[in-house]
């Protein structure tokens, strides 16, 4: 009994997230079906590929995940269905599967385009039924052919070094306000000391209840990402923080001194 | 293993929908319950016929839809029972059901009240039951008795014709921006131009592409209307539109001219 | 087939939510899982508390019913299990289970915590697991051991008397902007008169179409207890008012006089 995972910015005020449910139970009406969340910030691409990348792990080997955020729906971008660290993926061919990719079973495969699917709604038209298909068991490679280059993968999600300091940016601002960054917790050297562009936020924290309420602190995030809070606060308040904004990791003692820009 | 879906305009920050769902489960343990969307503006009636309209379509035949966008709850307005297009629907007799009422197979039947309804919160009390029974097989005239005159249906999800110009009006605004008009795609004629208002929109694109980022566009929308849009934007935000707004067709090469009001 | 309930603080724009349940259906693929809400505003545990407490009794008896809103996350507050009402709950125990606890059955259980545990995601790293385990049969008793005194419960859920005057607090705004209050309306004596702050709302009415549209008026909640609203409107956006407001009630024909502050 596989679960069908879907993730999308279609929002929750529309029936668009329903269509799509219908599309999927009129081919399985036993799909079982749980959503990670349709509140990604349209079109933001890297916001969803980190979702995705930490929510897919956590269900059952099998399940089958389908993501659309899909700023290009309409153009030439492709289709994609494939199967990676167990798990089967269905969306778009814009970075959004980013997180699994390195874990790639067999080939990435193309989707065929029904003729009547309508321009502005591949989700419903495109994906749902490939989804579903996969669902009820049909391979990846029945829903089209081989892929004939890399996907596409979004660079911003990969922090870099600059000498000692390790540069990233944040990919994500969740609903309490915390900053998600694109650096993995684990990359983090002992005692590193963080700075989010001209602020020193300090050293990474094990949980809110280190520091007073409504102090700011470094924590290693529960998705395997370094992030920025506030205790009982919102760090993107009081940073005036968005996605895309630098953050920077020094070596132990040695503040990693005035960002970029 | 037909399915249930649920709309209203509860919002999502209630235990509200939750104790739809809980009543209904207490009948039917095994029902399978889809949300259609619970962020319908509230007491926006022709809002909620047009997005249960085209989500109803999605699903299996069988399906039972439960839809509750009540203003009137606690008056003397029916509540409602009936098969349509090979689904069954439960909810006020308020237009709710304007979009399917076309397709109605047998009596519609007004319910019966249980003589314990919380007057404020009839969806809990007296539409989810109903929905259970319809689910579990009960046919909707054991529900109540044939009603005794027409449902309502909402005039303002029909478009008119002044001369060669097709009038219709915004009846969903949905979370990207985008304005949903009363008028089908399949009324307006080859090389029709659309105007909002005093501006001018053009004729109708295939998809969001055919225009540059930024620009306003009109499109035959996924839900079979006309819908006006700005890509990778908000039409709303842009034309500073709501529910109500007047749209126009002109016939083609021929600019609708200035609108009423 | 028993249900399992989840209700928190977590909002609907990140991978939280699912990576919960994802954990629930790792242990058991077959949990069916239903959304009270989550959007409880953020560490506000009297207003999920009242949220759970209304909702849970909708669901039939054998429910397993999970709630998190845990601003306490990480510290050496307990998390608890145990079996009420015929009903069963997992959180912590910080207040959250207020409007159940006088129908405990058996130990208050005190989960053991797993090493691994995220400190600042015991939502998906301790409750989850526990929850999934209760919905399986595993009795409360077998996560932990007997919490060694009374859990939490929290005073501002129950008024208190001034001499004939009742007086209790807002403990929850709705979606439409109504005031829950802490005052169980059978508490309210028949012609009893309602003021919020030095505003006269006047005596418990049957539904909003007792009152002009735009009027405010005090009802008898859906949910057991007194609720200040507006007809078609926001009692909330009215009155400014928010959680913590004082709320009196008044002998028939006696003004309650003058609130306190």
């Amino acid at each position: 009994m596989p679960v069908l995972t879907f993730l999308s910015d279609y929002g929750l005020a529309d029936s668009y997230v329903a269509e799509v449910k219908g599309a999927i139970l009129s081919l399985d009406p036993a799909a079982h079906i749980v959503d990670v969340t349709h509140l990604v910030p349209a079109g933001a691409v890297a916001s969803g590929a980190y979702l995705l990348g930490r929510a897919c792990r956590r269900f059952p080997a099998g399940s089958v995940h389908l993501a659309v955020v899909d700023p290009g729906v309409g153009t030439s971008r492709a289709g994609l269905a494939f199967r990676a660290h167990g798990h089967l993926f269905v969306g778009p061919d814009n970075g959004l599967f980013s997180e699994v990719l390195d874990g790639v079973e067999g080939d990435v495969i193309a989707l065929d385009e029904p003729g009547h699917a309508a321009p502005t709604f591949h989700g419903r038209d495109v994906f749902a039924p490939a989804a579903a298909r996969l669902l009820m068991g049909y391979p990846p490679a029945t829903l089209g052919h081989a892929l004939a280059r890399a996907p596409v993968v979004l660079p911003q999600l990969t922090p870099f070094h600059e000498g000692p300091v390790l540069v990233g940016e944040v990919i994500h601002v969740d609903a309490f306000g915390t900053l998600v960054t694109s650096i993995p917790s684990g990359a983090v050297p002992d005692g590193g000391l963080v700075t989010y562009h001209a602020t020193p936020i300090g050293p990474v924290r094990r949980t809110f209840a280190d520091v007073a309420s409504g102090q700011l602190l470094a924590l290693a995030g529960s998705g395997g990402r370094l992030e920025i809070a506030v205790r009982d606060g919102s760090a993107a308040a009081r940073l005036g923080a968005g996605l895309g904004s630098e953050v920077r990791v020094g070596p132990p003692g040695s503040p990693p001194g005035a960002p970029h820009g």
